[in-house]
């Protein structure tokens, strides 16, 4: 994996939601940034990007992985406001901090999408320790593949540098077929 | 992640299939080795273990990850023959090579399992490209966690390096918003 | 499955999409009426009613079968709105009738929702082909439960009847095994 | 639906699982009988069949819905043994009666299969309350039809005739969104 990747250009947000204080990506050095553009009236992005940044931040620690969700409104921007956005993530009990891109000025794409070239939503966009943009994918992308990037990038060298406990590993095992004490089966 | 770990145990396999020459860890070396146990009657095996040795198998390069399957009958030995595993692979299309682990002395359960003291099936096994065991979990482990820790180790030195392309990642994307060419959406 | 229920009282409705003309409950008499109620902010709505919707519209031939949406607003009102409804039903590419009940007076919950006693959303309302309100169900119900109860409210008499044809049955069968012209296995 | 069917054959089973005393469709008289054909080594069987199988028993009154299944062995004969079968019905904790289709003379296809010229497997046959065959159906069929199939023969006359109670649809619903007692959301 390439290291001569370019920084990630910062983020430009008009409104913060699920964070006491405005989020930068400078702020977030040391950590790996999964950042995740979506529509609240996109399918793709309710059915695959928003329960998969979900999933990122619960199973990742917060100090490793900063999972960070941007309303990119590049469509329908009468009805994808922020007053309907604050609906969205109280319903979908969204939990990970949430920013609205900063309208474009005659352009219908916001300025963080444009910065960064996205081609629609919903995109992921991987950031490292060092604030170098390392994958910015469009469209849906599998765990397993995700979940290695994220592993590569975790490995490499920052200002600071942890690795997810073998102990985060889930172990609950339905369907799963146990030896017993003696050799013999069990439940 | 700890790099203290030990040296994984050799396989002890009676019978290969889907491989012109037998397979042992010390020839795997370099890579990173992952190693699904299972049994062909385990309901779990069959939903969740086999569909994410493929998904293993179809993610990263060979040159990279060497997905092995080892059937390590622990129960119903009369009817998990061979000749079951041979029809059992068959039906199921599988293409990743397959042991069949020795059958324990005066125990049920067979001998590289007992090596691994592996609690039951399914049950995988990540060994780093130096040959050492890194992960033994027993039941699901989630497609994310697992490609995360393959993510790391593949990070980490060994005889040769590599990663995993940026342009092997899957572009199907349906559900998608896409911007055009103007700023309005396509499709 | 008893046949002494009331009549379902008609919709309050004040705007339709994906129909021509206003629908009436009285118009579609002969038919089994499958109204699905739901608001485009519900998670449970998005993830389950509206896709099972679209399976019953796929499913059952229109003139046995007629599905209905009803846009319930009972909480963020400002933000639901009928032009809100309208991006939704074109990113989701809904084709069936949905109509927008009419929002109650002095109550937040709509004047159809009030009239049905509907707990929230999503709610599945089945009328039989005499008008007759047979089932009201409020949460997710399993496609093989609603087909059931369908299937028993086609077969009962009404002004017409018809029933599912056989070869509409889906026929695209992956995984299956065959056997060959001279019982040996194909494919 | 036609009511002209042929009467269904009688099953020859050479032995059968969890039923105390053989079953025959003619002491089944009065009930729908859903018939699932499989063999345990035939992956759709496994994906797709038999969880629905068990659905099958789970939604409908047994005084309704017969539910059997029939291993019908037409290929892997020296493997998928009367032994072999009595472990597979242990690991998946299946409880329904389940008969052993008695091997053809001089042809790999079993009897039962052969009278009722199944293509392969899975099959799912439904008999109706008075015996006759009403649906042979080769692959997979989805829930919302075959319960849309199940509740048109439910509610034909048969020696005995009742119906599933409104009472046994499943409430759980997650994702739903609740009208308060005072009209405001709960929950």
């Amino acid at each position: 994996m390439s290291t001569a990747a370019d920084m990630a250009p910062e983020l430009e947000v008009g409104r913060w939601f699920n964070t006491p204080t405005p989020i930068t990506l400078a702020g977030l050095r040391g950590r790996v940034v999964a950042l995740h553009t979506f529509q609240m009236l996109c399918p793709g992005c309710i059915s695959h990007g928003i329960p998969q940044a979900t999933r990122l931040r619960k199973m990742f620690a917060q100090k490793d992985v900063a999972v960070i969700g941007l309303h990119t409104v590049f469509e329908h921007h009468s009805v994808m406001t922020e007053e309907a956005l604050a609906a969205f993530i109280h319903e979908y009990r969204l939990d990970f901090p949430i920013g609205v891109d900063i309208p474009g000025t005659n352009n219908p794409v916001p300025r963080t999408m444009q910065k960064y070239a996205l081609r629609g939503t919903p995109s992921l966009v991987l950031i490292d320790r060092s604030g170098r943009l390392r994958l910015s994918h469009f469209g849906q992308i599998e765990d397993m593949q995700l979940g290695a990037v994220i592993g590569q990038l975790l490995a490499e060298p920052g200002e600071t540098q942890s690795a997810p406990a073998d102990s985060a590993l889930s172990d609950a095992g339905s369907g799963r077929c146990e030896v017993g004490a003696n050799g013999k089966r069990t439940g």
